[in-house]
């Protein structure tokens, strides 16, 4: 019998299935569902000679007509020659990006729909050499014999090899001891288990299992979020995601932002806040397992997604002198950590990774909205804005990606108004004011009564006032011609959104004058970030190709309102778009596909982080913001109109 | 201030030293005594301008003249230009081989000192890229500031990556927890503890001290004999051996040979031996540590060498098929394994590195040899030969290594004979025979009475009964003319070497001709072995420029019986060399410069295994060479003279 490529040939005996046929002949075969005939994995060419086949599997009528069969389940019945496929040898490379890559949903407002955006990463990830954090393999080891009598591990790793393409492969001394014992007595036929950390493709065997071992095996990927973790599972052995739950951050209760994190755990509540964050964590794994029958030890890897801080309290690192200046983390690459380690509970071996940042305020989460973007590979000028209490931005192609961070406040998030709420079902998301004011129409969140405005119902809100006459450029309540809805409080001047009694709702919604100009200011910050960024590499907004919006605020934006208050900058709307919770997807992304950290490591040396407080043009920027749209009219046209 | 080279400038206050001045200018130094003014590791040469030094710690008076100081001691009082020498920069790097190198004692008889074998590796281990498997470093690290705030783990990395260049650097999450306070309690002046397993140079940041931390740290060298274990105590902060101890393998309770060994691991005495070679070494460890007054507890390194079956046996892998055809070994290559998993009472994450071999029957041990013999990189060609149970063989230079095993059989050691014993106090280690065969002189171990004949005495025996005319080439004795010593026994003819009362002996000891028979066996194995190779290669005898013997067999043997008697090749005695306990030396080389870990991986890849009982070559020549000395005369012209 001989095999193409390569031209080996190999006698056989009878009853032996071509599968066989091919270990003794060296060619190391993936045998995805162990031999079985139902994963059609093991498809191979008869090209000259006759075989018997047992079963065809998932072969097309077109495969079988062309001579393909299955090789686990076909027995030479004369002098064959066959050819092997690459598939078949190199199958297993090939990482289905599923849900991750359509995911995305469209803006309805014209904004692009979202699958476009990851074309860059589908690339990439579809590609051959990336090692995922963990996978299965089933294999079928030629035996060895006096002219083959290399050692059990290196037999082992030299099959591995082939199949994969890893270059540096470990083990650890639990899979040695019995690893002769478990090969022989599995007739050489084993499935085993990788764990790598996605760096130097260094991958470690961590377990040998006789036999083609059923049941499934499932990867976290987690958003941890100042306010909302999010987790996905995933299926590891075809990366699709089964199940996806949120939650609050358990931490809140020691502080709602990140700097009173930071101050409660510099004054001895890191442990509180560590327990808090893996409970989260744990609640949410708990959920996934109930809701997909699975068990939580059956997941083994994590990818975690978080700011810098975030990843510091999950692992119990010191926090301290993020805060303080020159506001050094204690590390913007989080090594590998055992999930027993760390109080996660899913296999304890399974290995956590912590997504790298670039600093104090730059971290894993925009990373990986970097990371899904693709714009670190792609030829496009883009701008990438996560807006939460910190604004991060950042600005650049596959030649340069420039970073800032500026702290817009808690306006876009509904923090810091009377009436000021997160998305949530009854936040006001979406206003229209007529010319004088005295019209006003609103939409809520799952329709319900009206309970407070959130941030994307707050720009409308400012954009609505400006163009129906009630306030001026610089957010001052203009009291001439007055509807009833603009009226003095204790507090100074405010506007009614929405009346007491009015479809349901229970108080008067209002906002204020000095919420207005609250607003004003954290979109001058988030503005005067982009333009220093666009001043610093020399580039008029024009030249941005698209702007890519993450994070639960983008989901609701009106983006041609944000863009007449003069938060985002006035290009077309069609280059918008909006990514989502671009940070789990990120994590999903890295769980499922090695390369992805070669694309993660060379974002990290790539992106370089501006320090706006440091720089006077910030401040310049800042000033000339505080205007809507801005104290430039020339940098908005399409808001003139 | 300005230094070179690099010519960096810095200004600095009063009563700042000059090493402070060279951390701001981001100039890592190796402060080795903490800035104490001891180690002078700190040198600077003042190029121009005036400082005050407070100590010259141990610079010679030239130096003084020439204007360098110590860095740590000294104080500008003027503009300064400052060189840094390479070595105060990279001094580190300096692994001295100390007693390793020198402790290989010359033979009496003619051959060469030992010394001159080990310049090969000595040059290799003195070389700039070598990374020991663990070591402290005493650092004083640049403080962030606005401009360099580079993340705390990154700066330490950066700052032990320019004093070291070591590639990749990793750490674990409870070094990074405390990281940030450690660094600016002890402000930025920490000591680290830096733990390698000697591949791909990748290294871990184990531990991070406050301060300059006092106190020694070492390394363990371990030979796991079938036998015997040897153990050396290896201070790492200078390579140089503090203690050695050695004791017999309490593993020899279930069997003194490692087939008999294996039967019992694979019968379910897997974890007693482990325990007993386990017990033996940690034995050792507290003799060390009692004699030189060290805590266990500082041993962070561990080096083993040992045949295939041993390494296997210490870390509680199965060896069974070790002895079933193909002879597969578990793992030629053991991976690192940490102390406490091992069971060894050393510091608990300590990394235990076995030296892997190459197959069933050319294991660490050898591979420990052909380390420190520098053969790998010779353009000599080089015999090695390490004789104990198995003889193990290994022919080549920098091209190429072949390598063999034969079973010698007990003879060597003594085992086998009634009269035969280990080169203990008592054994007679050399006999001369006068012709006729009345007369015979002997020499015992220590002078003291004799108890029985070691190997190297039975090589001169039956040598001697030769030359005397008293046995023929095939070891038959000639009973016609014989001596008193010639007598018939219950089973056979025997010769009595000494006689009981004689010397203070208390029994007659004696070899018989069936004894003289088994040893012309075992000397025709390894003979046989040799001449294999010779032919494999196709080369003479004469193109070996060296032959390096080990273990202890070779320490009390005669060259000249030896070739004599046809054990060893017939070419000048100038060419053989005894190197003594060259796994243990070999272990001690790998515990002190990692970049003995390259030439292993080296050494592994080059060397090739020749199966000898797979040919008939092997038989052929095991049949030639069953004669004193030799079927083919030609072979040994000089015993013929
Ligand atoms: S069909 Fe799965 S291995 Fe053949
Ligand atoms: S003499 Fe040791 S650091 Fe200066």
């Amino acid at each position: 019998m001989r095999f193409f490529p390569g031209g080996r040939q190999v006698v056989i005996g009878e009853y032996e299935s071509l599968i066989k046929a091919m270990t003794k002949a060296n060619i190391p075969i993936v045998a995805s569902c162990g031999g079985e005939g139902v994963c059609s994995r093991c498809k191979v060419l008869i090209k000259e000679g006759q075989v018997k086949s047992l079963s065809t599997g998932k072969l097309t009528g077109e495969e079988q007509e062309q001579g393909y069969v299955l090789a686990c389940r076909s027995f030479p019945e004369s002098h064959l020659v066959v050819e092997v496929s690459e598939e078949s040898k190199l199958g297993v490379h090939q990482v289905v990006l599923g849900e991750g890559g359509g995911n995305l949903k469209g803006r309805a407002d014209g904004s692009k729909p979202g699958d476009s955006i990851l074309s860059g990463s589908n690339g990439l990830c579809a590609g051959g050499s990336g090692v995922p954090l963990f996978r299965k393999l089933c294999l079928v080891m030629p035996e060895p014999d006096i002219n083959d009598s290399e050692d059990d591990l290196g037999r082992l790793v030299r099959v591995i090899r082939s199949v994969t393409g890893i270059k540096h492969l470990q083990t650890n001394l639990d899979v040695l001891r019995t690893l002769p014992q478990v090969l022989r007595q599995s007739g050489w036929k084993v499935t085993v288990s990788l764990t790598g950390d996605g760096r130097y493709q260094a991958v470690e065997i961590t377990e040998v299992e006789p036999g083609h071992t059923a049941g499934q095996y499932y990867g976290l990927a987690v958003d941890i979020g100042t306010t909302s973790v999010v987790a996905q599972l995933v299926d590891l052995e075809n990366g699709r995601v089964v199940g996806i739950k949120g939650t609050y951050n358990k931490q809140a209760a020691f502080g709602d932002d990140v700097i009173s994190r930071i101050i409660f755990a510099s004054e001895g509540g890191l442990g509180e806040l560590q327990k808090a964050i893996v409970d989260t964590i744990n609640e949410l794994i708990e959920e996934l397992a109930k809701e997909q029958k699975i068990k939580p030890v059956d997941i083994r890897a994590v990818v975690c997604a978080g700011n810098t801080t975030m990843s510091h309290l999950f692992l119990g690192i010191d926090p301290t002198f993020i805060r303080i200046e020159p506001y050094t983390p204690a590390t913007n690459s989080i090594p590998a950590v055992r999930a027993g380690h760390a109080g996660l509970n899913t296999h304890p071996l399974a290995l956590i990774r912590c997504l790298p940042g670039i600093g104090s305020y730059v971290g894993g989460d925009i990373t990986a909205g970097v990371l899904i973007t693709g714009m670190a590979f792609s030829g496009k000028l883009t701008l990438f804005i996560d807006i939460g209490t910190n604004g991060e931005i950042v600005l650049g192609n596959q030649e340069w990606l420039i970073s800032c961070a500026c702290s817009a406040g808690p306006a876009f998030e509904g923090g810091g108004l009377r009436h000021g709420m997160r998305a949530m079902r009854g936040a006001i998301e979406h206003i229209k004011i007529a010319s004088g004011g005295a019209d006003v129409e609103y939409k809520t969140v799952g329709g319900a009564p009206p309970v407070g405005i959130c941030g994307s119902g707050l720009i409308d809100c400012v954009a609505g006032l400006y163009r129906a006459g009630i306030i001026d450029r610089g957010g001052n309540f203009i009291t001439a011609g007055s509807t009833p809805r603009l009226r003095e409080s204790i507090e100074g001047m405010e506007f009614v959104v929405s009346w007491s009694g009015e479809s349901g709702g229970r108080v008067d919604i209002t906002i204020s004058e000095a919420e207005v100009k609250n607003l004003i200011r954290s979109k001058a910050a988030v503005y005067a970030g982009i333009r220093c960024m666009l001043q610093t590499v020399g580039l008029p907004a024009e030249a941005i190709d698209r702007i890519i919006i993450a994070g639960g605020f983008g989901q609701y934006i009106n983006v041609r309102d944000a863009v007449n208050i003069g938060l985002l900058p006035d290009v077309p709307v069609e280059k918008y778009s909006y990514v989502g919770n671009s940070s789990v997807k990120g994590a999903q992304t890295a769980l499922i596909s090695g390369r992805a950290w070669e694309e993660i490591d060379e974002i990290i040396h790539k992106m370089t982080y501006m320090e706006l407080s440091a720089g006077s043009t910030f401040m310049d920027e800042f000033v000339s913001a505080l205007f809507i749209p801005h104290t430039d009219l020339n940098l908005f046209p399409s808001a003139q109109s």
